[in-house]
């Protein structure tokens, strides 16, 4: 076993500082989403999903893969959503991969009205801090790490082996 | 009430961008703490606080602070890292604040050989990833959004308020 590649202090420094912005600004919009619209951050990602699909619907196991989501996690936050009124979960008879979720009506309404308070956070607490071209950058950076990452998710590898030669 | 300022497509890719790359990598990195060395990412942190503590103690309130966490989520992970043997946790009879955690030698030998492990993530999933010039911009970024959010923290606005005019 070789000796580990420890960060030198400059490294350290960024690491720490990215770790920090990031889980600081999830929790922060996360307390936001909760204070205006009484939902965490997962429900609102789960709900713009399904309103940017055609009828408004989706496969659980799509809306699994779009929200980077655990079957578990995903279905416990689907019957919450249900609960509210917000989604409704549908069999589908001729098809036997399973559930779809499907956004009400007032599952819009309550989405529409959190991201119009949600989108001055995103400004707030990102866009408005950094110049277009920090903007630029971050995007870059952003792509790289989670081009890389998308491989190497539970969810994508799952569905790698799913349409693999192996399956084919 | 004014229309919101909804994002643009270039900053709507860049802000899913973001939150992809952030989200999937703490998932990633928290796998790989679970796998390799049975923790999650929020034990690891408090251990490396406590590490770097002047005899490996902290005040609770301190530890929160350093972690960015709630009083009760801090207290509920201390107490599962006290099962484990890792921490200590111990009143202090001349100081009403309250109780001291300090890291143990287990938790010590526990801690370095996930951090051998962990540094190898944090290189593989993001450093070996990028350019030196990209990772000096996103040291950049994230200190900027980390120094505006780390003001808007119910654990900042505490601490302000407890030092504040109004205490003094």
């Amino acid at each position: 076993v070789s000796e580990p590649r420890w960060l030198n202090d400059d490294e350290q420094h960024t690491w720490r500082a990215f770790l920090n912005a990031s889980q600081l600004l999830l929790d922060q919009l996360d307390r936001e989403l909760q204070r205006d619209a009484d939902m965490p951050h997962a429900y609102f990602t789960i709900l713009v999903a399904l309103s940017e699909s055609p009828g408004g619907r989706l496969r659980m196991g799509e809306l699994a893969e779009i929200t980077w989501s655990s079957a578990s996690r995903l279905s416990h936050a689907v019957t919450r959503l249900e609960q509210r009124g917000w989604v409704r979960r549908t069999e589908v008879a001729t098809d036997k991969r399973g559930h779809v979720a499907e956004i009400s009506d007032e599952g819009m309404r309550v989405l529409k009205a959190a991201a119009a308070e949600h989108v001055g956070g995103v400004r707030a607490h990102l866009f408005d801090l950094l110049t277009d071209e920090q903007v630029r950058q971050l995007r870059e950076i952003s792509e790289i790490v989670m081009g890389h990452l998308a491989e190497h998710h539970p969810v994508a590898v799952r569905r790698a082996r799913a349409t693999g030669p192996a399956a084919g």
